[in-house]
């Protein structure tokens, strides 16, 4: 079974949670078995919204997961970027896995945004997925869609 | 069957949207018909988090809501509140709904948060759930278990 991971950052967008679940859903409705890193709090919000756990069963701390990950362990890696250090732990992930890699980038400065791309794009060879969003999550789950179909 | 109705507001609390999903799948398990009532923000986020809607099938807007709903339309009210406007909107859909009426009231800085229970507390007699939260979840989700054990 194909294998992905999907890291997240901390959670203060509101639309983190919403675009986290939606992701597992899609990843494994294509055939992977998904697993999410992230940190306590994220986690918390991904069990509470998901109490029968329909859209993702596998989850992991990220330091436990910076730990144990090395090259290739995942067959594709995918990553929720809308903070410094959410690019930061993207690159690190990046690097460790070598693998198929795709950045969700979101956030609702502009300036920001770009910040967050230029670290992406400097530093990874990974696919993005851009998109000017605070609480509206659909420009961004458009845009997942596509890419997703051309894995 | 028994009808619930569940009002959330603008959708910038990162723990909201998890609360939603939450409180709607405990108030089905419960044996009720829910119904979420949301601006279009809120609701895309409920739309994007439950793609299979396994948590939550009925969507109202709120301003049709408003237009259509009459006294004891619902056997139970629930209302997220963490913004002004969302206590607002608590009132006025308290005083049209007149049935059993919890308040689920949450925000990170103290002063709001007491400014929010003295809006629900002076304008209804609605059961309060208070808890001073941003985007931890948890304690907020240990008190709701506890108000609906006891419905």
């Amino acid at each position: 079974m194909k294998t992905a991971l999907i890291l997240i950052g901390c959670p203060e967008a509101p639309s983190q949670t919403p675009l986290t679940l939606y992701t597992s859903y899609k990843l494994t409705q294509m055939g992977y078995n998904v697993t999410i890193v992230a940190n306590p709090a994220a986690t918390k919000l991904l069990e509470v919204s998901d109490p029968e756990n329909h859209y993702f069963n596998n989850e992991l701390d990220i330091e436990k997961a910076l730990a144990d990950l090395s090259e290739n362990s995942y067959d594709l890696f995918l990553g929720l970027v809308h903070k410094d250090a959410a690019a930061s732990y993207f690159v690190t992930f990046y690097h460790i896995l070598k693998t198929k890699s795709i950045a969700l980038i979101f956030e609702k400065d502009a300036d920001l945004l770009e910040e967050y791309v230029n670290i992406i794009n400097e530093n990874t060879d990974a696919e993005m997925v851009v998109a000017r969003v605070f609480h509206n999550p659909i420009p961004l789950k458009v845009k997942l869609d596509k890419v997703l179909k051309n894995l």
